[in-house]
């Protein structure tokens, strides 16, 4: 299958990866405008399944690394990808055939769309993540087995730096240091692999694809988008409320913090907090998880169901959270090794959204 | 002209780096087992002047990149030039004929010559210093016009960092950025050349010369070893006394800090005071500069004429404080641009310690 990413598929699209972003993956507005300026200039993307490209072909998974924060004011150029591109090649020798966001989240899942279509290439309807999570090796090519190197990054001034790290987490902390060092944020490339690779595992296919079913659902959505969202995605609606308290630093190339929710109207008395690495990472309410990552948490606009990233929330914003169960991959046991509570510092065990919302009903 | 450094050598050597170093480079005595341990597995390595290669022939200039004090306790594998150079032929398609440190002082002196001697190559009697200085740029090959990228930086670990930075100021805070990720210090390249642009004055001749030059003089002093330094470096004596206070600090990659030292005899009643990034920038009596970069400042044992670098100062030690002439090169205005004392944030000009040695005479 082959598609165009036309304006109404990037304007469901940009809605969609954020709702996936569980907060996170840099702001959709800013990768939606980005992509609306490529369309204008050199036409439409082609999106493509893994089934259409030959096996031997090469996919380069990219993205932005850093703080969302930052990658507010902090704009791409818009040719970090041709640049990342030219680095693989020359490094590799061998010629990339598509690019594939390294998480479908945020405007992460936008960026290596508009910068595909820039080199003539197409995007792959897949990636490495089905959501967005903060550090480099929670992708799936990780869990694959896929070696992270070569890695490449760049920034909009024209560094380039080339990574050939002993291990995934060296990666994320050069990586990190880097975009730290570039002012918060950069564009990299990491666990390139073949088409073969990426369809045996490495890779979550369809996910462009939801993304952009999401999106369109909420603008057919009417009188009920939050319920639209829930459908579409099979997410379960933890609580709505008013946002009370919002705690958020930028630090060491990470947004950390947390966010404090009232309960409104049928959740009148209830109190949930979640906690945040550039995504939303746990929903606490009065110390009972409500949803934990790898499961997708996602802070919706009540009104208009369309998700707040994580560096966009603030006090007195009319909010329904919601919880997605993530691609069973991450539910492996190397799965929630790299991206469970675990991985992040909490002491306690995962438990499935589906599990923990049938407990609670 | 070609010698090899014997294991005499490479002692005289040892200690001249030291004093070049003005108390950074990274302590001379870990240069020297590492070189000592070189030698003993390999054989000598072959020092040549830069007169005896080809024009055409490629040098790689390198050493570590860091915080002297960290260097004193995480140790070289001593493979490091070989990845280094690896990657440097990979990347540019040519053959590393020769390494030159990029600065002789220090242990920075003493690790080319020990990674060229296990690569079977020879080190080039010069440097891109005549001294050792905190920053990447604060090199000849920079003055000269010599690219600084590729650069290619590992660890003790095997991680490699390739950087292709927009400036010698860009390739500084990316290298630094990963030399406090790796731990504090990282072996590093940059600015590799041809033998021609070397003599050409991309580089400082004749420095591996002076300092073993400068150690034969201190193993052959009878008596005087201080005036046995002065003789030989033409150095002038600033003040001889007693370290009274010590401010050190291992921050963002560099040693910053501060050394009180009170006269003794003949300098009773006096107060020196040092100023510190990695070296021993500005020497100051009672707000009057005595000496600043780019001449060297360098702290001695009043006892043996060793000199002590700056991480290992401390309270009570009987030192001779010392400044030499720098390179010619260093006075130009570029070269003060780069090196002088506003490079380094101070508001006064840069005067010639000649000249203020002749005007406190």
């Amino acid at each position: 299958m082959k598609r165009q990413l036309d304006e109404p598929a990037l304007r469901s699209l940009a809605r969609g990866c954020a709702v996936l972003g569980t907060g996170g993956g840099g702001d959709p507005h800013i990768g939606l405008l980005l992509a609306l300026q490529a369309l204008e200039e050199v036409g439409p993307t082609e999106l493509v399944d893994l089934a259409y490209l030959p096996g031997e072909a090469l996919i380069m998974p990219c993205g932005m690394v850093g703080a969302p924060t930052v990658h507010i004011e902090k704009i791409e150029n818009g040719g970090e990808g041709a640049v990342l591109r030219d680095h693989i090649e020359r490094l590799t020798g061998r010629t990339v055939a598509a690019l594939m966001p390294a998480e479908i989240g945020g405007s992460n899942g936008l960026l290596p769309a508009c910068w595909a279509g820039r080199m003539g290439l197409p995007v792959v309807d897949a990636d490495g993540m089905g959501r967005a999570f903060p550090e480099i090796p929670q992708v799936t090519m990780h869990l694959a087995g896929v070696d992270p190197n070569p890695g490449v990054m760049t920034d909009e001034r024209g560094n380039v730096l080339v990574f050939r790290a002993v291990s995934g987490a060296w990666m994320e902390r050069l990586e990190r240091a880097a975009a730290v060092e570039f002012g918060g944020a950069g564009a990299a490339t990491e666990y390139i692999m073949t088409v073969a690779q990426a369809r045996d595992g490495a890779a979550i296919s369809g996910t462009f694809t939801l993304a952009i079913a999401i999106g369109d659902a909420l603008s057919d959505a009417e009188g009920d988008p939050i319920g639209a969202v829930l459908a579409v995605t099979g997410g379960h609606r933890l609580m709505a409320g008013k946002v009370t308290d919002v705690e958020r630093r930028t630090t060491k190339g990470f947004v950390r913090g947390s966010v404090e929710i009232e309960g409104l109207r049928e959740d009148a008395g209830r109190l949930l907090r979640l906690e945040i690495q550039n995504e939303n990472l746990v929903a606490l309410e009065h110390g009972t998880v409500l949803a934990s990552v790898p499961d997708l948490i996602t802070v919706l606009d009540s009104e208009t169901a369309d998700a707040i990233p994580t560096e966009r929330v603030r006090y007195g914003q009319r909010v329904t959270v919601i919880a997605m169960a993530c691609a069973p991959i991450w539910r492996s046991p190397y799965g929630l090794r790299m991206a469970g509570p675990r991985a992040f510092g909490y002491d306690f065990d995962y438990v499935a959204i589906e599990e923990l919302a049938g407990a609670g009903a």
